[in-house]
């Protein structure tokens, strides 16, 4: 069984532990959102691939969801001696350690799909981890100020404005003019289906298929969605957000129809929501408990796609 | 009292805590050596001006003389885990916070020399530290194996080879093209004397006054210095495999003449070296205990050069 899943940082890690466990014999590829890179003190971070190669390599700090376990600040606090900042971005040492192996085969030339496979060969994730593209994409948030409006890159609004200044548009600058990278298209070519992760629908699965020519190969798939929002209200994070900057109501009917059905075939819901379940425009909405609450629970969820997809293929 | 020292790492470094003590109302810029800078893991690693630095700054591990208190290795750790190397360079969390800040001022533009000022304004050294130049000099061996010869970085040699395989050449590569970083060539000319400490004569002193413009006008003032030789040994480090390897004989009296007797006007030796004491083809000799085991043993033999210095001017 070949399982294409598109996946950001926290949600989607663990929804794809979950679907690990749930078919430890399928061949799965994630296709990793990079819209949120940012560089950082000279350094490449690219926070949604690192969070899936920590989470399914187990060495993600469970509690937070993000970072390293055991992790250490000593280079944080030297920065901070510096008076080099941003010191609104947090980065471990353990985690820095990542940053420059990265930057510095990035340096050498290697595209960041083989800077990718080269990190996950210490982590072996189990999964094969692409970045969406080789090429730059930034999702920068147009915000509105006293001084006026100015675009900042996503992780200054997420992290250092906890996205509490409306956003007026989300913009993944760059995309139009990437290319899928390499395996991507070939990956979904040869998919049984693909699963959408409870991720952000805006600003990580959103802006994976902004890249030109992901969308179209993954609609030609039987596609199964699991949704982030339950009862009008993102399950983590803060999806509502970046849903209300792009005119999207935060509710799980809106976000299955924003995706629409020439791209959805099956979507699971939360029973809060079981309102929904039954055809839904053309996608076949399923409700079920989403909450993630533990591995066993994130199977249950991934179990209920799987089962979904191959009814729906 | 306006003094200029050139230096290298340890013995330099400790040698100017030494001289702040004891001339402590003096103007003292220090010209570091940046010979044996070095690119690990995409930094600019300095080791000379950062020894400085953090000597006269109190940041550094006084046991081993190089690198910072309190260090921790979670990076090394990482890299390692990563199967990143090379793994014969140690470098410690805190120093690797110094080389990412001056890798990202460096790739921002800014000329070593202002990258040295700024990370100075945190460490307040007490003395003015300038790079030898901003052009880079990178001193390089020539050493024969088994293969045949290849040269390797100063680096190389010294830390990963001990430096017992035998240098057939040592070169400062990229020295004959280099100007005196701004500010040397004026601090020179400004001075009242200059000292140099007793520091590697080949690879450290010899490699600052390699740069063009710099050995001339180290010439026009009265220059003491200390040997970094005692009883035909180097006091620490492998001063005696370089002096080998440039022909000359690890010898107090034999690196005066190597430095010669245009340039030096005054040269302490130690008490084990007394039988050179007088003058030494134009060059004053003076012996006394040059064994700086501790920072008041370093100001003595600091004033002692001061004061030979004044009295020869």
């Amino acid at each position: 069984m070949r399982i294409v899943a598109l996946a950001g940082g926290i949600g989607g890690a663990r929804f794809l532990r979950g679907l690990q466990q749930a078919a430890p014999e399928a061949d799965i590829t994630v296709i990793g959102n990079i819209g949120d890179d940012i560089s950082l003190f000279g350094l490449r971070v690219c926070p949604d691939l690192d969070t899936v190669m920590y989470t399914l390599g187990g060495g993600i700090n469970e509690e937070q969801g993000w970072g390293r376990a055991d992790e250490t600040f000593t280079i944080r606090e030297e920065l901070a001696a510096y008076e080099v900042g941003p010191s609104w971005f947090t980065l471990g040492d353990r985690d820095f350690a990542t940053h420059i192996v990265r930057t510095q085969m990035l340096d050498a030339g290697y595209p960041l799909s083989a800077v990718t496979e080269a990190l996950c060969e210490r982590w072996k994730p189990g999964v094969r981890l692409l970045p969406m593209s080789d090429d730059r994409v930034e999702t920068h948030v147009v915000i509105e100020e006293e001084q006026g409006r100015r675009a900042v890159h996503f992780q200054e609004w997420w992290v250092r404005l906890h996205a509490q200044v409306p956003a007026r548009s989300i913009v993944a600058v760059g995309a139009e003019d990437a290319k899928p990278a390499p395996g991507v298209l070939e990956a979904l070519d040869a998919a049984d289906f693909v699963i959408l992760p409870p991720s952000n629908p805006v600003v990580s699965v959103g802006t994976i298929l902004s890249v030109p020519g992901i969308r179209p190969a993954v609609a030609a798939k039987t596609v199964v969605g699991v949704s982030p929002i339950i009862g009008g209200a993102p399950v983590r994070g803060m999806a509502d957000a970046c849903l209300t900057a792009i005119g999207v109501e935060t509710s799980a009917g809106a976000v299955a129809a924003h995706y629409g059905a020439d791209l959805l075939d099956g979507w699971l819901v939360d029973t809060a929501d079981a309102a929904l379940e039954g055809d839904l425009d053309g996608i076949a909405v399923r409700a079920r408990p989403l909450l993630m609450t533990d591995v066993d629970a994130a199977a249950d969820i991934a179990r209920a796609a799987v089962d979904l997809a191959r009814e729906l293929a």
